[in-house]
């Protein structure tokens, strides 16, 4: 706890880059979804990882709470205090140097704060891809991005954020720095350090910087809506898509009907790519060195043939590929002005997801006639995000239907292989779901390494792990 | 230690497949390379999860050593036991079924004791391609490529064993089953239990099944060989070779002159690809749906008129396809004719893997004259095996000599950012690398969640990590 000359000691630890009590602005201490407030003794800017390093080191002795916290745009109030009122909240936002772009090794070595928009634009200055690509993008960071393995809409291909970071730095719960930033694509010397602080939300340590792999930038790129009958078909779209352009598909999102509705109703200026609106599309983009728009034409054209979509729009323009992803990147704000939803995100084993939403469509019939369910995203990576809206009403206005859906559906998806939080992590929302769903032997060992590397359970606590429960 | 009772306990927990004192075949004893050989309590051969379970619970509980052991073809005696005779081996060589493969999903779920080639057999009779390649394909045991993270000939384009891994089933040191069996492609609930296990070398689990990625089966192959002035232009062949063909590139081998002298004085029956042997060459093989030759094809002759090749060999039939990869495959067996050498196993950062080479021939010319060093291999990944030979003795005849290159080289290593083990791992023969080369905060952090999750070392105890040195 903090004691005498605490705030002083933090003062010269970051250099002066905090704020105290009543100066704090409230953006730290409130989550991006505004389910959680809380509050901090301070919040501290470092400008350096030795300035973390200080920080933490000084937390660890005075058993003070540090919560780590990035573009704070997470969906589970992971980067927000507790209201105790005891945590130190610790900006990663002036540390945004990109210290390396090495085009040799295709790969840059970013600081956490940096903002993944800026990654991305670093790269392409340098020729090469950045993938990581999400709606966020233009203030999420880069260690928030590793800290939660963020996915998002080039999965399919490039994988999550641990498949495209190459090596991390990250300062321990004991003050410690660890520094693993590394371009190899090999290194097989003890135990998976860096995978193991990414995905584990601030709770081992603090990601301070990371080295993180690019690709060759694609400049030929063809998008296209195919309308298709049900999800099954839109799978064997996928798979016919995949071989006929060489295993080129860069995204594939699957759009139900009520995702154009709410656009057409909430954001009438959004032109859709079509005016009679279709049960089910999907929206699917190929990139390559050339031919992109042949090949996925072709594949296209085959779909049709094999009746496994009903017609198609490809996009003639750069300007119409730009409105085809406009629909898909402003569908959850149109769904956010029809008010509050609940939302889920969930993945299934591709051979299990037809099967799932027809489950939460016999969910809708049976038992809660009139509610919205909206089920999207990115079906090519098996990750489906919901919205739920019981009886076209706020979810707080129907708080035990909510639960009783949520329960619902999570069983649904745990019976059959599937993972209650695909990409927006635990944070502080979904711990119930944790005790409910995890293997008990693993939550077992996740407390044991958490004890191991913070016996005080100083960092982040209250997230992701439940320490004291069984 | 094992007390009154405990064969017995034993015998009970693997259904009676043990085998005790001097019954036992000293190939459990004894690792691939001859390096060590140790005792052992008992070999025990379960044949299911629960009767491994079994066996750890009462090795926990009697703090007996367990070294879990796949197909015993690892370089750094991983899988083998010291010489206290305290240690019971578990082989899961029992433990051989394909429990599922899954089209829809592209997953295959097996047992640890899998050999890998079975794996590649069952995935192809399924129209699908497993992607893990290696020289020990017919002996070797997935386990134990998951427990190594086994690289091999296929990581350039698909990744190594950790990359393959969709999920793990293992038994932790406590004898507790933890079932993380998944094929999803993304699940961010908890930590990365399933990556720290791969790697971990049997030091913290023994994994029993695990569920992997499969791929299309792409039948369209093109493969060359292809003479080089040096590697930097062998790096600009294979970033042309992957703009050319799409991303399509599956191998790049680099192949020193000294490799196809060896094979010429040593196994004069293996026809080699050039009549006039070039100072250095690459083999490249594309793999695709269509147009692999006609891509690699392209790609070599603009690398011939850029002047990065100086002339090359494209396969023109199957069968000379399998007479390249004859050459590349045997060349290991043709040094090892010439009698024993030392081997090292690193890798570089991509801009800096031409200076290393460069650095270690210049070690040759200065240092000491006449003796051989082999560096060849998986260039298209960073990762270079080395095969020293001292004045051109065996290194047990120069131990001095060869300890003194093998740190100057891998010193070398280490100032160019690169790692003393790329794919081999630890085990017992690199401890005094790990001390002198890992992060000393990473070390630490080993030790802390070695401790945690096996408190008494009984997991494959000497192996990876000193849990008792700082």
């Amino acid at each position: 706890m903090a004691h005498d000359g605490f705030f002083e000691q933090l003062h010269n630890a970051c250099g002066g880059q905090l704020t105290v009590g009543d100066d704090i602005n409230p953006r730290y201490l409130r989550d991006f979804l505004n389910q959680r407030e809380g509050r901090a003794l301070a919040v501290v800017r470092p400008r350096t990882t030795t300035e973390v390093a200080a920080i933490v080191r000084l937390c660890h002795n005075t058993q003070t709470p540090v919560v780590p916290q990035g573009g704070n745009t997470g969906y589970r109030a992971g980067a927000t205090p507790d209201d105790s009122g005891h945590a130190v909240v610790l900006s990663l936002e002036n540390m945004n140097a990109v210290r390396d772009i090495n085009s040799a090794a295709s790969s840059i070595t970013v600081e956490a704060g940096c903002i993944l928009a800026n990654v991305q634009r670093v790269a392409e200055e340098a020729g090469l891809f950045f993938s990581l690509q999400l709606g966020a993008a233009g203030s999420c960071h880069i260690g928030g991005n590793l800290a939660t393995n963020a996915g998002g809409l080039n999965v399919l291909r490039y994988g999550s954020a641990r498949e495209l970071c190459l090596g991390v730095e990250a300062v321990l719960p004991s003050g410690e720095v660890m520094n693993l930033l590394s371009s190899l694509r090999k290194d097989n010397t003890g135990y998976d350090l860096k995978n193991l602080l990414i995905g584990s939300e601030g709770t081992l340590g603090v990601i301070t910087a990371a080295t993180l792999k690019l690709f060759p930038r694609l400049v030929d790129r063809a998008t296209a809506y195919a309308i298709v009958p049900d999800v099954k078909a839109a799978l064997k779209v996928l798979d016919l898509c995949q071989k006929i352009t060489g295993g080129h598909v860069e995204s594939f999102e699957l759009m139900p009907e009520i995702l154009f509705k709410l656009l057409q109703k909430n954001m009438p200026d959004v032109p859709l790519p079509f005016s009679v609106l279709p049960p089910l599309a999907v929206l699917v983009e190929v990139a390559a060195e050339e031919s992109a728009s042949l090949s996925l034409q072709e594949a296209l054209a085959e779909a049709l043939a094999c009746g496994l979509i009903t017609d198609a729009a490809l996009a003639s323009s750069e300007a119409q590929r730009q409105q085809f992803w406009a629909v898909r990147e402003l569908s959850p704000e149109a769904t956010k002005r029809e008010g509050s939803w609940s939302k889920l995100d969930v993945s299934l084993p591709a051979d299990n997801l037809a099967d799932f939403i027809d489950a939460v469509n016999h969910l809708i019939v049976d038992d809660v006639a009139g509610q919205y369910i909206v089920a999207f995203g990115h079906a090519g990576d098996g990750n489906l995000h919901l919205s739920l809206r019981p009886r076209g009403q706020a979810p707080e206005k129907n708080p035990a239907l909510v639960a009783m859906l949520e329960e619902q559906i999570l069983d649904a998806v745990y019976e059959r292989g599937g993972s209650f939080s695909a990409e927006h992590g635990i944070g502080q929302t979904k711990l119930a779901a944790m005790k409910r769903y995890k293997n008990t032997t693993a939550l077992t060992a996740m407390r044991a390494i958490k004890k191991a590397l913070d016996p005080n359970n100083i960092m982040n606590p209250g997230k992701m792990i439940d320490v004291t429960s069984n």
